[in-house]
């Protein structure tokens, strides 16, 4: 459920009709403040998770299947981004780990979370700018990448078309790329890459 | 090993130096007629595909193992970009199967292979002009669509960059895009998502 | 005429202007609350459709003649633009069918609706983000398709232009696209298309 | 039949197989002098109209039904394209007529062709450069104008963007906008409007 | 005078600073209520046109020399930048006429006024959306046209730049382009362009 | 005539034609070689200067009358385009002169040539890359400037995109622009500017 | 630190921080006066310069060292992006002098500061609109120039963009270009060009 | 003396200029295989390297003097414009060494050259494709590093655009970009900043 172009009022109604499904899990995403108070209204225990924007109710996420998810934000300003396609994989039903700050500027910061960083059955990498860390970490591990561009930046970073134009064009293979602040399509995304073998068709 | 910039000259001498080391596979791709011949001499036995431009090394690929990656072309423009992707998966050692011609105007085709699509653990589809296809793919199945834009169109297709931004916006979740033509990289990407599950890290 | 730009005293002063000629339908459209309370304030049986951002005034569609112009939204974003091209399409004369919430992402629902979308003699689909379901309706129908772009979606949706980009490289013929967000000129352009025999010169 | 990307070999080939249906209509678009050479050494009637880049088979065209198309070239450059447009409604079953060289730096030659424009159930218009004919023809007709845009032009014309972009905001209503050089979309779109009255569905 | 990115409080220093140089005019361009009251404050008989967003002093333009500017505006949307233009070609000297609401949708309105456009030395055409109507002018008049592009219009438009594509292609010769909304520039070039014949050197 | 389009068999055809009108010049503008022998083979005395790509006949222009058009090349890759403008103004009329290579990177140059450019009634400005001597010039005249983009450069300068977008924004007022490579149009401007006081309206 | 996207009450943490780090210098940028307050609030002595948006801490800039940094404001909107260069280069301990109000339409201006600009280590030029400056200045002087594009202007000055085009095509050699408004940027690369000479490896 | 736009005729008269002033290093940049027979004719000692495109004359560098320029190629087909940048830098008398193919996406190549990096008092870092090792390269040395796009890659690559906004937006520290495949300017440009102390204005 995207919140975004939604009124408080649309947002509650259906927060409302959802409470009738508690066996599937719904999430609101992009929620501001008047989202996150009118869903919380209605589905008073969502856990809400003001930093990713997003609620998740039922609050308990299902127990973990499948692979790894690491989700890596290249900068703080890429935190929220990030934590949206965190949430979304872990209530989709896999284990995560987010790994902050480890900008291609500061490689050593990168390489020092390496032994995590393997383990994943796929990365998230969320970056502005110049859009290199998936480069990077493709060329780290071999699970897959999925290039999360954000809108952080400025000037000729263009809101996002800059990292995402660099993530179109990784140098490592192993790269895809989703919409701009799309945290939620990656964290879906991962989910499904990383789903366990039983979901896998013989 | 990527053709499209280098001399037959220079593709023949990465033939012969890949003879030595019969272990590990080897592709060539965007591989014209001149890089074809210049392997073909060093490596008399490569497989060439020339529909796929690409050339392979030693010609018989592994045995396959994990999950089905099933390729999609829209149309049969979309061929060669779509074979380049099938044999890199399947040199990559994973089972693959191609659909064509199933365009979102023809809606029916589509449909009649939603038995093929829904066995895949992983489908790429590989789609130019109005790149509609991997959201209406990704509509049909549970699983990871690697999303191919290609160059097929003119005009306002602006040489795939309508495809790709079409992709990048899809409606359904599960979409992640690839460079335009990049038929490699889908390939490579479809490759790691369907790895068999030893390769997924405990 | 297009209230956006303007102040509600300069659409209120077209409003009274337009009192004196009951005898031509006035639509008032990107009505936003300011312009419509200065419409109403002239002509307070004026016919107001907030969600269409949209009065006419006389408040009667005239009798319906020629043949049905069918509304598809793909998403429920797309409504306030597809109301504004049926309500166009209607104050003009035309019989006009709604259709909503039919993405591509999920078909069954478009393909649940195939028998409406037969019987029009034009198909006028808003639709955002991918821009994908006019290709997938020209595919469906015989009757020439109008694509409207809406600006629904973010990042490199940016602002419809996406969608736009896509409906202009649909890959089924028989569609043709307006400006983005421009009801008003699909709804006109469907009732020219569907106008009724009479009025097509021998 | 878009013969552009395709070989003269691939192309004789669907021309032979198209010789078992002489019920339906063939048009062979963008034919080049090698694809029309392949073309009719399958089918040595076929009609070949070079200026357009076209051949029809069965070379004569249907009875005609339906309203009269109007094709309008803005000038002599923008003649293939038209033609293209034309052809396609002639093959489909329409009337048609041609108007070249009536581009809006010489208003009086569109004036002089107005009563041939107003009996039209369609009018396209293909123009380049600054794309400024179809605002011009719609101002004076009640018909629906399908803009053609094409890629005459240099500099700033960007290859029909400009041309494009100036259609899409065209300032009269009834105006939709087919790709850049899409003489066979335009001509298609036109005869689907200008069909006869039993297409119409009740 | 350029008022946009100032301070009321710098556009008011600029006005007390002026006072010493009754013998020059300064012209105060996009000026909004803050700068103009800053600006009166100071220089209390300055001559304000609130629809241009300017204002001037001393108030009264010299005595008019040199050539007749005619400024010309497509809608009423581009009444205040016309106006700008027009003011500016005023206060250096040159005598003005202002034509408004003569878009290409309407050709009697513009063919109209022709006596008028043929007596200028010069005409500035001032349009947005499809830039069309200084390809008009300039086609009907000997003299040359300024072509002026305004941010009116809505998606496609791209806030002036598909009218400037437009105007850079207009297919009449004669024509020159100066910035989006630029009526300032396009006032002054008029100016110089008409500027009596003993400024023009031997 | 612009040739660039079209076969030299065409462009014959019309000098033929032409041949009946020496009252009447005629310039046969972006003629190659082929372009150039089919002229010469209809009017042989028609003047050639292929360094402009273009023909004039009949071969002397007429006697000058109005302002000094002056014509200023950035450097000797912008002197084709250059010629082209000067050539046109020529046979439009005016007395012209050429300036050659002063670019900004050489200020001295550009100053160097101040007494001639302050002749000018009116100054065409022809570059490429940074487009930045239109800037400069207008700042150094009281003429109106013509700027006049070429396509030399490479990269970011994508095919003159740059050196227009620079001249829309020209720091100095009474600059207008032209397409790029608009040698013919900004000659032609020019000579309308420069016109003599009788083609003054009174 | 770049406080443009971080709440004031973050910054003001990350203040509280530094204040244990007196041997470092931190320069807060962008800094509006929320920010602003609450960096003042934790380190009462930080030295404030709010034209240029920057706080710096400790307040007293290292002893210079190395070469001079000349900062070149093309207009005055310019001085902000060219303040925050300064002070940055002067906090990481170069000399630096300051030169406004140059631009390149009024060229004396810029000759008029020839010596000092020949005096400098590097040259820091910012400019918006035309970005014509750092041509001009480049083939002045013999130093590197750093050219900054700002956002200043409007229109087709596309919030820099024309600018950073141009800087990026500039005909004298020795020119560089950084972000658009990034004025911590150059003043950093100016102050690394400009080290004094044990900084140079031998 | 850049040569791509001159013909072989052209370029060797220059070359033949040039012979009388044995003082000045000239440099052919660009050259074409025509080229550099035109330039070999008539300075048959001129120093040819056909992998960088250039001609240097008098073929013996100056002694070096200055820091150390390091030129850093990303991958090999970057080698060209890298080895263009080195020789500029070396013939204008700088110590120069080259650093190949250690793209990000092999993060241990770049690591494994650190030492030699971080002797240089500039890095030039030529990098096509996603554009990612500027910002690497700049995070680990403390010298100015010069970002040189490539337009090696294809697809959204778009001729070195996606790597020019990266670099533009290089999430470290001083970094400035030149133009794409300007390889001439980045050995300039660092040459200059390189220049030894005297050459430092006191």
């Amino acid at each position: 459920m995207y919140c975004a172009g939604k009124t408080p009022g649309q947002v509650g109604a259906i927060a409302a009709a959802v409470r009738a499904r508690p066996d599937v899990v719904t999430l609101f995403t992009r929620a501001g403040p008047g989202h996150a108070a009118a869903v919380l209204r209605e589905l008073p225990d969502a856990r809400h998770d003001p930093e990713a924007a997003l609620l998740a109710w039922p609050p308990q996420p299902p127990a973990p299947a499948g692979g790894l998810v690491v989700v890596v934000a290249a900068g703080t300003s890429d935190l929220p981004v990030a934590r949206e396609a965190l949430q979304t994989a872990r209530y989709l039903g896999r284990r995560t780990e987010l790994v902050v700050d480890v900008g291609v500027a500061g490689l050593h910061r990168v390489l020092g979370r390496l032994e995590l960083l393997r383990r994943a059955r796929v990365v998230v990498v969320a970056a502005g700018m110049d859009g290199a860390l998936p480069s990077v970490v493709a060329g780290l591990v071999a699970a897959p990448v999925v290039a999360l561009p954000t809108s952080v930046g400025y000037g000729a970073a263009f809101d996002g078309l800059a990292a995402l134009l660099a993530m179109m064009n990784a140098c490592a293979p192993g790269v895809a790329v989703v919409n701009i602040d799309n945290g939620y399509g990656a964290g879906h995304l991962a989910a499904q890459i990383a789903a366990p073998a039983p979901a896998e068709p013989a």
